[in-house]
């Protein structure tokens, strides 16, 4: 899958991530990078909006988890089971949420998990960046079921 | 202000809350409730994307903290500081975020702080509701500024 088919599946399949202008700029097999215009997401104060900071954010790490699944030959259901989001500095440009894989203890125990239960449940940092500096820090939970 | 006046500030000020479909749906000077539709919220598994009720969460939070400071004739900037939403049951209808003022001792402490400082922190609980039951627990932790 390029970057534009993946991006193309959000905007069809999460209506709201083309309101975003949500794109998928990088993805390298352990790390994936969404990126958003600030217009479509200002706020009040304009800057942006914390509910287009976080779309973002969870959307970012849901990819991840996804795209690091199917690499391995593994589909799966990926479903968000919680988010925590520290702002930081308000966000006056557009932005990105660059999602990492977990420390590599965490990730083989999530894939030892998913291989033995066919369910397990992963914890996914990701930092929101704009031209200015840091936007805010999430960390995400998902849980991952198989289906293939 | 009228329920559709705060409404139309949100979708005038905040261009997502338009594709969200945010509405203000109650305000009784101790709670508020935001209602959205599932339609534009959708996700790739005909639930509701886990952005949008938390972007709707952040909202509701968000205006509770501003509205019952303007009731009380205070003029603040409020902005978000903190999200953590943890997602209970997927949501497959129409959903809506009910924020409610925190206990009495908190809410004093955070205005009487406000007035000493003229900046204080306030955590507000929101819950997620659909026809089918609770869609997630929010706690969103907002800074008020007075401007006024």
């Amino acid at each position: 899958m390029t970057l534009d088919e993946i991006t193309r599946y959000l905007h069809e399949h999460i209506p709201l991530t083309r309101h975003l202008g949500a794109t998928v700029l990088e993805w390298d097999g352990t790390s994936v990078r969404l990126g958003a215009p600030l217009a479509p997401n200002l706020n009040h104060r304009a800057t942006a909006f914390g509910g287009s900071l976080s779309a973002l954010a969870i959307l970012s790490g849901w990819a991840l988890v996804h795209l690091a699944l199917r690499e391995r030959g593994l589909d799966a259901r990926v479903v968000i089971q919680r988010t925590e989001l520290d702002f930081e500095e308000p966000v006056a440009g557009d932005f990105s949420a660059t999602s990492a894989l977990p420390p590599a203890r965490e990730w083989e125990r999530f894939l030892a998990t998913l291989s033995r239960h066919r369910r397990a449940r992963v914890t996914v940092s990701s930092t929101l960046s704009t031209t200015s500096g840091v936007g805010g820090e999430h960390r995400g939970t998902y849980v991952a079921v198989l289906t293939g």
